[in-house]
């Protein structure tokens, strides 16, 4: 096992596309990584390892090359998002907290991205710690979700640690602990006159929690001149209570007074909301956000795509598996973007093999790699390499953006895909090719499997 | 706020009972609970707290008591599974990471009990860790689902931290490294004889991986007069590779070869694969259970129940909310489960107020809080108290079991549930009756309620 290897990951959403997240994690870890004497002695301890492999893991460093996508990108099925080319050990030891970790972000990120652009340029915040699935997912997924395109989070950790914005509104226990729900609301005005946003559900919206929210404004906000204040609801049916609380709010001289909803919500009932005439501001999106409750699983893989031999030939390398969307794309590859230089939109990914070069100045014949009759030449295109080099020689070579750097390019990559391609359900299929070298390849190694000598 | 509060959770998992988990986790917590320096700096830069809250989030303590059902119960839905009684703020604080934790862990301990249900005594190894929602729900996940029954977990961690026994097979990558399947099942054999599970699906399960893998364990194990070995699928129809793998490894004389199977898992394949007549010993089961994929959201709230004054008089609370089940059950409670003393089976759940006493020596009529005039009088039963002491004015009283331990009164305390109670799709409903006096206390409640004054 002194050879070198590669690996891949391919994402594969089901169905449309991902987005990327969780690599400076990924980053973090590799630079950190390595085994005390306590690890030491527990594997020791298990019995079946070697004192060779023991001292190896002891002085355990990084020593490979990683390239990868950015956080934020958009990605498609099969496509590799991560490449490490590192001897086996290393690469190995690497996979699980990778794999964890980008899947875990990437699937966040995503359900994040449909949800906020279900909101349709409302405002959408991460409320979901307390049903995320352990600490991490809270304080992690709301990373991701702030990457994907929520505002803020309800996390106050992770904008300690990560600057994700916090935020938040009152609790029912607030309300609760009161004599009186009204007590309740003057005492929060009192305290957050800046930033009061009640919550209006604890006993009933519109015979109570409306009506006293307003004098409560009336009371305290007013005299202050403040003419901003929110309003929360959690619970009934926010269509019928946001409209008739808007109006009542109007009503009393309190239009700058927000409508935040939450409750169970995510793409297909926000878009249902705003369909029929909800007049909501602000949506808090909890536990089918935090844990992409429609699809809590995201299926990136990790698969040896070729070996490097000591003379640095490199073999491709091939999975078949009995299904045959577990049949990987073998070797060491690049992944191209084609945007057209006319409409700036993408119009499709190509996987090529390392030392392929595509000249975007002379038109190229792309197909459909498993219709391969299906073929379509661009001309006026742009060429863009997605995966950049992150460490090289086990060294980070990566200018680690920063988390709004990171937000502000996911939402300019997701200009460049054509609104059919981001529909929700069925979205339009986008091409992810590969070059006639590569299928070639694929298709001998197909042909030639070992397993059938 | 300077009274007392008590807050409940209700476990609320769609139909049927959770298995409860994530108490020790909890524990650990409220014990290291302190905000460093860092911590208060950061706060302080939100510029929306004073001094004597800082001042009292550097010095932060629980000083109050709190009661937990252990780890392992079976609870059912609107069952409280932890009460804290402590200063509002208090109580507040440890919100968020307790539900994050009792949530998930809960989540997967009852997905685990449910599979492994399902595996009607086959064992059943969690394989999930690279598509778990981060690295805590990989590790802690692990915890749970050993709790809900699986043997053991492919996440090293898990068993270093909190001995959940690690284990695992090959990967596909070790096959591909080498030159042939044969010669990568040679060495695996070579290296870990005692231990041989051969993963035979790289190329093709029939056609090469089973024949290869008789093949190396007739020239290295046979010699060394082992009989135990295995291989493992992880694609295909399981059900039809298994039984001619099967097949093809008693007819090359390796009866004791057991085959495990893995690839998207859960407890309705499972029980469908055994309904074939699979040939599977063992399931090794991922994404659907560290992701707990059919239900991924575990809704458990933390409410606040009453409030005690200065004087020690208690008030209940009540939040009603838009939604009727979304009606809290308030005061301070205790949880009773009945068992049959001829059967040793659950009868029913009984919630009643904190200074009532069940005595279990006379007859006890019940009835349902929903359909009242729906009675039963109970005579030969024993009234056990679920909730716990855990905490007492700030200082743990509980006497932490070990992990086999709550791994042994998790399957223990299955078995006190009548199979119509554990069917997976509408199982028989269990009772959790109120007590008259608590079911007068939220009748009043709810007619009086504040916001109709």
């Amino acid at each position: 096992m002194t050879g070198s290897r590669i690996s891949i990951f391919s994402s594969a959403p089901g169905g449309g596309f991902a987005i990327a997240a969780g690599l400076d994690q990924v980053i973090e870890y590799i630079r950190n990584l390595h085994f005390d004497d306590a690890d030491i002695a527990y594997l020791r301890g298990r019995g079946i390892f070697s004192e060779e492999f023991l001292d190896y893991m002891k002085h355990f460093r990084f020593t490979g090359d990683i390239w990868a996508v950015p956080e934020g990108t958009p990605v498609f099925p099969r496509e590799p998002i991560l490449t490490v080319r590192a001897p086996a050990i290393q690469a190995q030891l690497l996979e699980t907290y990778m794999l964890c970790t980008l899947n875990h972000q990437s699937l966040i990120a995503t359900k994040a991205s449909r949800i906020c652009r279900a909101a349709a340029g409302r405002t959408v915040l991460e409320f979901g710690s307390r049903r995320a699935q352990g600490s991490d997912a809270a304080i992690l997924g709301a990373r991701a979700a702030y990457i994907g395109g929520c505002a803020g989070t309800a996390c106050t950790l992770s904008d300690q640690l990560f600057g994700v914005p916090a935020g938040g509104t009152m609790a029912h226990a607030w309300v609760q602990m009161f004599d009186s729900e009204l007590d309740a609301f003057r005492a929060y005005c009192r305290t957050y006159p800046q930033n009061a946003t009640l919550l209006v559900d604890t006993y009933s919206v519109l015979q109570s929690g409306v009506p006293n929210a307003i004098r409560a404004f009336d009371e305290i906000l007013k005299p202050l001149g403040i003419t901003k204040c929110g309003i929360r609801l959690d619970s009934g049916d926010l269509a019928y209570l946001s409209r008739r609380a808007r109006k009542m709010l109007d009503d009393a001289g309190w239009p700058g007074c927000t409508i935040t909803c939450s409750n169970a919500l995510d793409e297909y009932l926000i878009s249902d909301l705003i369909r029929q005439g909800a007049c909501i501001d602000c949506f808090g999106v909890g536990e089918r956000l935090i844990t992409a409750r429609s699809e809590p699983v995201f299926g990136g893989v990790y698969k040896l795509a070729a070996i490097e031999r000591g003379d640095g030939t490199i073999l491709p390398k091939i999975k078949v598996s009995e299904n045959v969307e577990k049949i990987t794309n073998p070797h060491f590859k690049k992944l191209y973007r084609f945007y057209g230089r006319d409409t700036g939109k993408a119009l499709a990914d190509y996987l090529c093999v390392h030392d392929e070069t595509v000249n975007d100045r002379k038109p190229l014949t792309i197909f459909d790699p498993d219709a391969t009759w299906k073929e379509k030449t661009l001309t006026d295109f742009e060429a863009v390499e997605l995966m950049k080099p992150i460490f090289r020689a086990g060294e980070l070579v990566y200018d680690r953006p920063t988390l709004p750097e990171i937000k502000a390019y996911c939402a300019r990559q997701l200009d460049t895909l054509w609104e059919e391609v981001r529909r929700f359900e069925n979205p339009h299929h986008y091409y992810v090719d590969l070059s006639q070298k590569l299928w070639n390849i694929k298709m001998s190694l197909l042909k030639g499997k070992p397993g059938e000598d």
